[in-house]
Formats: structure tokens, C-alpha cells, sequence
């Protein structure tokens, strides 16, 4: 079966989600987040097919993610580290872990994020860093950027119609 | 292939994305947040297979991010609407909108979130709305929540050895 190109889609959240490729991707970086970077660290704490994460491991080096970098000669031995580019993935990790513990923990968090200071858990909001207001249907709208199609044009504005807001 | 059932791990993260199923959903649920809401409009404005929107579609509605109601009677006609663990599934959604406007549009944004008062793009960061404090490494760590298995512990543990942060 061909899969659908999402990174060459102009939708921002398409593209990201084609470079994350599927979710082993996501886990995978989670595990980088956890200070994980070797091949059998991830192949343990994920419970992964070996054929699967070298693929996947391949497609986040490929796409900017992870970088590979090998640390013993003999015999060759690598290890993958977050990028920049990998490292700026962590808000939509904690967005997931917000959204997770929110609606699919009827047993209670198993992950929080905790203040060091008081360890009482975050209550995690996106909020505008110029500005410092929340991102919400208020103060916000979805735009068209610079490289806006006619298309993504079009789909705003009629979700603007819609009254579709942030 | 039997699929990993990512939704019985006891990872928020993990969790969360066996709620969203695959890609798709992630963009059906973009198109919700559009204000689309109609089988219809979903297959059009996604490109997508007429049998895999129906599967994604049910799926969601089964994981309880959309609500399947009925607007037409003679002939039968449903509609999808998001329900409130659907909405709120927003913070992931603009986290992704960040993260691929920032390193995955070498040509420019097509999509940005911007201020209805300014018209300025927004820079979205992740605060705790009990505190307001940025939610970055000098404040906060990942903790075990009351639900967390030994497992759960010792990463968190492990990766605090580490040195990785938030």
C-alpha cells in the first residue's frame, strides 16, 4: 500500500506529522527526552522490533530529528541525539501528556510534570510568548502565513465563516 | 500485522496517540477544529478514501473525540462534532502548527495563529496556569503521577540521573 506523502502537504501539521513519520517515532523521541540514545536502550524500554526501530531510527536521522553519532571504534557503536530541531518537539510531547492525563487516566496520571519547588503538578496552557496571553479563540485566529495557497486561504475564511475558532 | 495497542500502555503519551489512531485522525480532527463536520466535506477537503475516512471516523467517535449525530432524517444524513475530550485535543494541535512553521517551511508559513488585535503571529509556549511559570527545566521535572508503576519510576528516575531535562 503507498502511503500518503504528509510531508509534502502545505498544512504545518501535516508536514510535522510526516516527519515524525508514525508513532514508534514519537516514542522514540520520547525516549531521547528520558536521556535514552543507544540502540538497545530503545529497542529495551520501547519493546520494539529490531527491524522496526532501525527503520524508524533511519527516518529521524533523515528527517532532521535525531543525529547519529558514533561513540566507540572497535567495534563501531552510535548513538542518536535530539537536534534542534528534535529538541523543539517537547511542547507537543507535554501537550500530549496534558491531553493524556486529562481524558485517558480514569486511574489517575501515571507522568505529571512538577513544579521543583512546591512538586505540585503543571496545568500546562499555551499562551503567547510576546504577548503572554493565553492562545485562545479571544485574543487569537488561525491566519494565513506568507506561503499561504488559495486553498489554505479558502479554509480559513471559512472557518472564520463557520465561526470555527482557537 | 498485528498492530501494538499503544492505547494500553500506561504512558500519557503512548495513550494519547492510541486515542488519535493514526495520522489521519490527527488531520479529521484539524478539519473539525475547522468547523467541517460532514463525511463529505472531510473527504474532500483531506483527498482521503472513502472506506479509510469511515474507519477513521468511527474509531474516533468509539475513542470518544467525536460525537456522530444525526442532522437528516429522510435520507438518513450524520454529522461529526467534537466532543469536549475532542476540543480538547487543541494544545497538540497548535504544538504541531509551531513546530512545523518553525523548521519545516523554509518557504514561510502557510498557517499561523495571529493576534486578532495586532495581526502579529504568535509564539506559542507551554506555561503552568497556576503559577505562569514557563514550563522549562529550571522549573519543572517530570514526576511520577499517583498511578505510576515501578516501571513508570524508575525512568523517570533514570532519566533525572541523566541529566535530561524538561
Amino acid at each position: 500500500m503507498k502511503h500518503t506523502d504528509f510531508g509534502a502537504m502545505p498544512c504545518p501539521i501535516a508536514r510535522s506529522l510526516g516527519k515524525v513519520g508514525e508513532w514508534w517515532s514519537i516514542l522514540i523521541l520520547r525516549e531521547a527526552f528520558y536521556g535514552r540514545s543507544r540502540f538497545d536502550e530503545f529497542e529495551k524500554s520501547l519493546n520494539i522490533a529490531p527491524t522496526m526501530l532501525t527503520r524508524r531510527l533511519a527516518d529521524l536521522v533523515d528527517g532532521g530529528l535525531l543525529e547519529r553519532r558514533q561513540y566507540c571504534a572497535k567495534p563501531p557503536r552510535y548513538e542518536y541525539l535530539l537536534t534542534k530541531s528534535g529538541r523543539a518537539f517537547k511542547p507537543v510531547l507535554l501537550s500530549f501528556i496534558a491531553w493524556g492525563n486529562e481524558h485517558f487516566a480514569p486511574e489517575g496520571a501515571t507522568l505529571v510534570i512538577a513544579s521543583r519547588e512546591t512538586g505540585l503538578a503543571a496545568d500546562p496552557v499555551l499562551v503567547d510568548a510576546t504577548t503572554g496571553l493565553p492562545i485562545n479563540d479571544e485574543y487569537y485566529a488561525f491566519a494565513p502565513g506568507p506561503a499561504a495557497s488559495e486553498a489554505m486561504r479558502a479554509t480559513i475564511k471559512e472557518a472564520a465563516r463557520r465561526g470555527a475558532g482557537l
